[in-house]
């Protein structure tokens, strides 16, 4: 928790130099608003049992939440950042969690192409930056592309999102088990999954892949689609690079993201060290999502970074650095030897007036007290006995030194201030 | 959320102040773990759909959760907060809502008698002062005083949960309908609820109410369980005392708390100010609620703070000092007078390298940006036309003093700086 902690102040504080502003919206939502959002993966919602009143679902993401809230508003833009868990009826495995947090910010609103894509993979880039995790990746493609070539190799349009699936498997399985599931289960030709074949084995840096999609004589070319798409990645790509965030991009074709919602670019981050964990953030643009609730589009693009999997490398990371990670940093013990609460009270009342975290006990046997204190790494304690009770004193003792003087009741708060 | 951001943060920091580590719990529980905890407040418990695996409910507060953690990692001893969200199937009204926020602080463990308990009223003490709501009063009351009291009127031992459930409206009720709901709906005599009625009325100061309960002849000393409670309360009260927070306590017979698991002392904070919130925040001791778990008993004391209802009157108080709240702090506008998204990526790009708080804004028309900026209260803007861009020159502006000065693109950050 601690490690949490201060993971979402980082995140927060990146999240609101972009101008954010957080939004909280209910952990359950109506069943409707969720449905025909997530494509093979709606299956995954955790719905809320029939009490009588609306059905509802638990939230699957952040993003189809504030698209609903963005149509019921009838807000036409807003930048907005939201840390919540949601939930999906997944079979829990390593990194994989039935409730986890998600941290999304997303830029919806009518701009200038392209820049509000641009901030949020630079928000994306600080992110990981600051969180300080080790190396990533980020890998890029463009879902008007990926349609375009889907358009290219044969595929008919109704099969895109479909086939967008299977393609979206290719980060954990062979070209072969997909190529498999695309000719017998989507009724895709040899031919046309071979041609997929060799389109979404390119992957490189931003420029040299998208000056080979450009290159004469290019299919891509021959899409309007596509075209649209690439001149969409030459403004973001140049842009990107101004910022310093291209060095970390890679224009990967075969990155399809399972989600039905996405319309323009689309990323999502890899950690490249040694804990696996897979990707930690993703997301894209999307806009026909507010339009789906309120008939009024609002065009907007985000990103979501899966936080347990950044705790997974930082706990991995103050392992290795045999970092203790104290779950409390109480500074004082008020240690009474005997039974009596009331001059616990007296003693521990001033510290906490002075902001001093403190705790008490009670107990008739020193070792007690010094066990406990060293326990929770309390670092002082304020220790009084019926002799010291008797002539207004008590003992400061440092636990680590083993070091301890008397001073008067008057003083101790003091005392302990100035040296702690 | 600003608000709330800014409450959250002083919460935590009184909890971290007693030595309370974070914890999080799933939202959803075991069904049956929720079950017989809550009393009739049962029936607003959010279930899951059976969706194939375990029964589960959304939970219904903090502290049955945490008894659950602590049952099922077999812990003895732990002080811990949490701040999270709780559902329960209620018709929303002012105030009262179906999803919201508490604020829980519990020590767990065996320590001298009252030694938690009093650390626990300091906390609330703490919370409600550092928060600034205005005048508060805290009801206190002791569930074995309680069932004493239900004892010497006569009550059957067996109806002293139902019966304080309707004990627990009094603070809704008249007394003529909680008597006639404990004739008619909970089956005793006339006489026994006047005797109740007698005896709820009892209110005032902590120590006035404790001289008349002990005085010879109260019927109350005639009991073993209201005896051992007086003699609790007398420690408490007289280390509150030494703690300064004696003030704000009233002791309370009518005060029951609804639900089943309270042991010991009982509490409700109720603020007086003239927003009418009702309760803010309430608690008690539940020393047999882990052991139900677990079979393994671990005493228990907490506090829970109704955070919406602090939000309301935060909110109030607000507005009440024309205090405008702003939701984002961005400082600086990127205002790029034209469509070029590259030149912006370029002028924004330092900004947010030295922890600027910056947006960019593309637009060929002045108006456009200025009234962009005042409608978010972004007091800096970076303006740069076709004229700025050739001679490698911005014009920092200020929106409320309406002044512009124009430095070259080398020193635009320096000068922002200076200036923020």
């Amino acid at each position: 928790m601690a490690i949490r902690e201060q993971a979402f102040s980082t995140i927060a504080s990146v999240f609101k130099m972009h101008g954010a502003e957080a939004l909280d919206t209910p952990v359950f939502e109506l069943k409707e608003t969720l449905m025909g959002k997530y494509g093979e993966d709606s299956k995954l919602i955790y719905d809320l049992a029939d009490q009588g009143g609306e059905l509802c679902s638990l939230r699957y993401d952040l993003t189809v939440p504030f698209a609903r809230h963005l149509a019921m508003n009838n807000l036409s833009a807003m930048t907005r950042y939201q840390i919540s868990k949601v939930y999906r009826r997944d079979n829990p495995s390593k990194g994989r969690y039935r409730e986890f947090y998600q941290c999304d910010f997303d830029i919806a609103g009518q701009y200038e192409p392209m820049l509000a894509d641009f901030e949020v993979i630079v928000v994306l880039n600080q992110l990981l930056d600051k969180l300080d995790i080790g190396t990533y990746e980020i890998k890029f493609n463009h879902r008007k592309l990926l349609d375009g070539m889907l358009d290219i190799c044969g595929v008919p349009a109704e099969k895109f999102r479909t086939v967008c699936s299977s393609i979206d498997k290719l980060d954990k399985q062979t070209f072969e088990q997909v190529k498999k599931e695309l000719v017998e289960e989507k009724g895709l030709s040899v031919e046309t999954a071979d041609r997929i074949g060799a389109i979404v084995k390119k992957r490189g840096s931003p420029f040299e892949i998208l000056t080979e999609l450009k290159a004469e004589g290019s299919k891509f070319l021959e899409n309007s689609g596509s075209v649209a798409a690439l001149g969409e990645l030459d403004i973001l790509f140049q842009a990107l690079k101004e910022a310093n965030c291209l060095d970390n991009l890679v224009f990967d074709l075969s990155l399809a993201r399972g989600l039905d919602y996405y319309t323009g670019v689309i990323y999502e981050a890899v950690f490249k060290g040694t804990t696996q964990v897979g990707s930690i953030a993703a997301g894209g643009r999307y806009d026909n999502l507010v339009g789906m609730f309120s008939g009024k589009q609002v065009p907007a693009v985000g990103v979501s970074l899966g936080i347990e999997r950044v705790f997974a490398i930082k706990e991995q990371q103050a392992k290795d650095r045999n970092q203790v990670v104290r779950a409390t940093d109480t500074q004082v013990l008020v240690s009474i030897l005997g039974k009596d609460v009331i001059s616990a009270s007296k003693l521990v009342t001033p510290l906490w007036n002075a902001n001093i975290s403190a705790k008490m006990k009670v107990s008739k046997r020193v070792m007690d007290h010094i066990t406990f204190a060293k326990q929770k790494g309390i670092p002082w304690m304020v220790l009084v006995g019926e002799s010291e009770l008797a002539s207004g004193v008590v003992k400061l003792k440092n636990i680590e030194l083993n070091e301890e003087i008397t001073v008067s009741r008057e003083d101790y708060v003091e005392e302990l201030r100035k040296r702690l």
